[in-house]
């Protein structure tokens, strides 16, 4: 009793010191989390890890549908890391059809089992159907908010949504419009949010997991951040659906409909501790979705 | 005549395109420059290049004053890049002084000519007496603008600015507060800008140069991006203020109150040719203040 007492009497009066983001995150139940589809997880492995790659076909069905295609055809097998511009963007490329080659790459005299078609401007979607999550803060571009464990921009006035271009969110590169690519050559973001880019490509999916040791590559010394010769090029081995390789591990991204994530948020919004001053805002590509392995 | 005839005749009657932010820097007169003191540029030159950072002494004196004072003694001379963590900072810290020494360094045993007293909190300043130009757009976490080529943002009910942490800006280090740090670990962001630190560290610069070098490191493996052993840590060979080094480049900042600087932010904000869908706006850090090497 007498411990007990001095024990008590020792504790401050105060309340205990709200949660941290990351303690919310390893706290979050079950539920807070949705399973990672296998289907639509593209495992890019090259000479330096494995970019595990999310894609969305909620939002860009078409280049989804396309970029499967080509990685069940092996056309990214034997392709590269092409580019890599400081705080902009990683890109790579599948090996190029027929008498087309890569920079540094061999003609593909294989025959041409994938033939892209031009591909439709996915560049946003009705926001109608959409449940979203409002960020619940203003952001410089557009409403932020959050549907099924990713994060998306709104324009309320024209019904339309959009995935952002935040930090690891991938893209699919074209060339001037109206082309709009054909998925063979894709980009993750790699700094801060290049959001003037939302609108104006098909954004496709999100690095959820070794993006690390791609935006540590070395820089490219040409315009736009690409390698002058092949030999810098990062090679990419080869790649796969997650659904074809057993061994992969599974990913599941948190629900942003939960409870967990909403405190999540808000903690992201309001830091404590370390912090004295909380911005009491946050901006949505500075919210990102947390991943975790499967267990 | 014939031939200009007939080049006119080939000429789209539209009016022509708008500059890219690229080709208004390019055109910007020198009149829309200031040079970068090179009293106030620290060379922190590492195993893998060397990083230009100019100090801003109008937003945290007592800070660039420690950080120079460290410079000129020779302290970073054998320090190292402590630690870089994906999407948030890389980190570089000056040799311990005493029988303190860094992980992996051998303790400093030199007469301890400068000894750190601790820093006020300059975490943000009056905003009186800066003549800032507004950024025009909304921001997530304040008002945004530009004040003699840094961007600042602005809380005008507390009349406080301050240095948002924007891409390769720098910090400087703390443990939890009170603790203010001393100068000698400075930090630089490499991703998305973690705005949340905004007022709750001395934002004391920005890298100008020789970034992209050192956002490329391999990532640290421990909690918050640290190296695990001293052997993964990047050498920090020696700093130096750039006045002292006759054969280092000279720079210039882009003077922010400059009508380039108005057409080069009004063109980020609104792009062009790529973009068919201009965004109508940015945020503060997605307008990095242009540096040139001086003619």
């Amino acid at each position: 009793m007498l411990s007990l007492l001095a024990a008590l009497l020792a504790t401050p009066a105060t309340a205990p010191p709200p949660p941290q983001p990351a303690e919310i995150v390893a706290a979050a139940p079950a539920s807070a989390w949705r399973r990672v589809d296998p289907a639509n997880l593209v495992l890019f492995e090259t000479t330096v890890g494995t970019m595990a790659v999310e894609l969305a076909p909620d939002f860009a069905p078409a280049h989804v549908a396309a970029i499967k295609a080509l990685v069940v055809a092996g056309r990214f097998d034997g392709g590269a890391i092409t580019r890599v511009q400081e705080n902009y963007v990683i890109q790579w490329a599948a090996r190029p059809e027929g008498d087309a080659p890569m920079v540094g790459q061999p003609p593909d005299t294989r025959p041409q089992r994938v033939r892209p078609r031009p591909l439709p401007p996915e560049f946003d979607r009705p926001a109608a159907g959409l449940a979203i999550t409002p960020l619940g803060y203003p952001d410089a571009y557009a409403e932020g908010g959050f549907w099924n464990g990713w994060p998306v921009a709104r324009d309320r006035g024209e019904g339309r949504a959009w995935l952002p271009h935040c930090h690891a969110m991938v893209g699919v590169g074209h060339d001037m419009p109206p082309d709009n690519g054909d998925g063979s050559e894709l980009y993750a973001v790699n700094g801060h949010a290049p959001r003037h880019l939302d609108r104006n490509i098909a954004v496709v999916g999100r690095v959820i997991a070794g993006i690390e040791a791609h935006t540590a590559l070395t820089r490219g010394t040409e315009a736009l951040g690409f390698y002058k010769t092949p030999e810098e090029q990062t090679k990419l081995v080869r790649a796969r659906l997650a659904s074809s390789v057993p061994e992969a591990p599974r990913y599941e991204a948190m629900d942003t409909a939960s409870p967990a994530f909403a405190a999540y948020r808000t903690a992201r919004a309001n830091r404590t501790g370390f912090f004295i001053r909380p911005a009491k805002a946050v901006d949505l590509c500075n919210v990102p979705v947390p991943v975790r392995v499967a267990e």
